[in-house]
């Protein structure tokens, strides 16, 4: 394959941007990585992803790809020479798919209605539900992991990356309210797997180190409430 | 491929169903329909699906799998033979995945929320949001379908399923409301794509008439109205 022009527009605490970041890293794709500025969007975000005007976009000889899952399939479809994302058959494959999809409309408005919320109830409703999820997630692992290191088997795959690529955001909120969502008793399958991915070649580096990603969201706090008072 | 046991567990009006009834015609796949009740759900739906507890579920040789799209996707990838269902080029394949989740996210919920406005207010604003979308299908369908019959090009494709499975619900909002969303003056493109789309022999036969899903809509509109008296 001739050599390709990739970059990718983002911003480095995005999960979303993380996932393509590690999708590459994993096809050792080299890439051109387009930082946005918070608050801002840059014309070349408007132009390629006119529709939602949002981060990631990945752009492959000038043509934009859009949405993180959608960019990592891509990019398993394009570079079949390194090793593949999505699992082999059809039965994982579907299965890998549904995880990651409660991944984005189940598990993480969860975890972010956790982060925010506000007295004792609501933050012991939202715990409880998110905790109940931990539990789909163990029994998950299993299945999808058939008792491998990931999710993906014996190595990181499309569910691995959709998922993981939110452990960052995920240790926030257990630093932040004291709590552990996924530890050795509860959960040994994934306090192992998380252990592994975090520090795989592929990921290393790319999800932000937590005291960055509090400073950060403290940051953003500090942003609204000004923002509120004005 | 030795002979396979496929069943559908669904509703007629769903168009999440419709999408996987057209995927399996378009493959010429045999499978018994198991028609669910509407507001109860069956003992098999429950063990099939028991995070989302939603049809459409498909088992197939006793595996179920869950969520139309990922089933279409699934039935793509097991029944190679059949006319393809995703397209071959990946950039194709991520814009087709990225408009279906377009449907999804984006232009069904304003559908609804077209239909369900209240106040000639609401009922603008939605209507003028759809029409925008609806111009963006015009101008994605040019881009996708390349000037062919279909989103798909040639053949009914991801996209044409994805999103033609809502004609009938979209005729519905068209006939309560009086209005047009796809015509031959506005949306040439699309007009003529619906007409093809609903009369393709896998089709035919599976979105439920127009008249009927309103009488559908009646019922279940009485239905809340009589529960919210109780």
């Amino acid at each position: 394959m001739a050599a390709s022009d990739v970059k990718l527009l983002g911003t480095s605490p995005s999960p979303y941007v993380n996932r393509v970041q590690i999708a590459l890293n994993l096809k050792s794709i080299e890439f051109e990585f387009l930082e946005e500025t918070f608050g801002a969007k840059s014309e070349l975000l408007l132009k390629s992803n006119p529709i939602h005007k949002k981060i990631p976009v990945m752009i492959h000889n000038d043509k934009p790809i859009c949405e993180s899952l959608i960019i990592v399939q891509y990019i398993d479809e394009v570079w079949t020479s390194g090793p593949t994302i999505l699992p082999s058959d059809p039965y994982d494959r579907a299965m890998a798919r549904f995880w990651a999809a409660f991944v984005e409309d189940k598990w993480y408005p969860t975890l972010k209605e956790l982060r925010m919320a506000e007295g004792e109830e609501a933050k012991t409703a939202a715990l409880e539900k998110l905790m109940e999820m931990m539990t789909l997630w163990e029994d998950a692992f299993a299945k999808c992991g058939k008792g491998k290191g990931f999710f993906g088997g014996e190595c990181i795959g499309y569910l691995d990356i959709a998922f993981g690529s939110f452990l960052g955001w995920l240790k926030v909120t257990e630093e932040m309210l004291e709590i552990k969502l996924i530890d050795e008793a509860k959960t040994p399958g994934l306090a192992g797997w998380a252990e592994r991915f975090c520090s795989h070649e592929a990921v290393k580096g790319v999800i932000p180190e937590t005291e960055k990603l509090i400073e950060l969201l403290k940051k953003f706090q500090a942003m609204a409430k000004a923002q509120s008072q004005n």
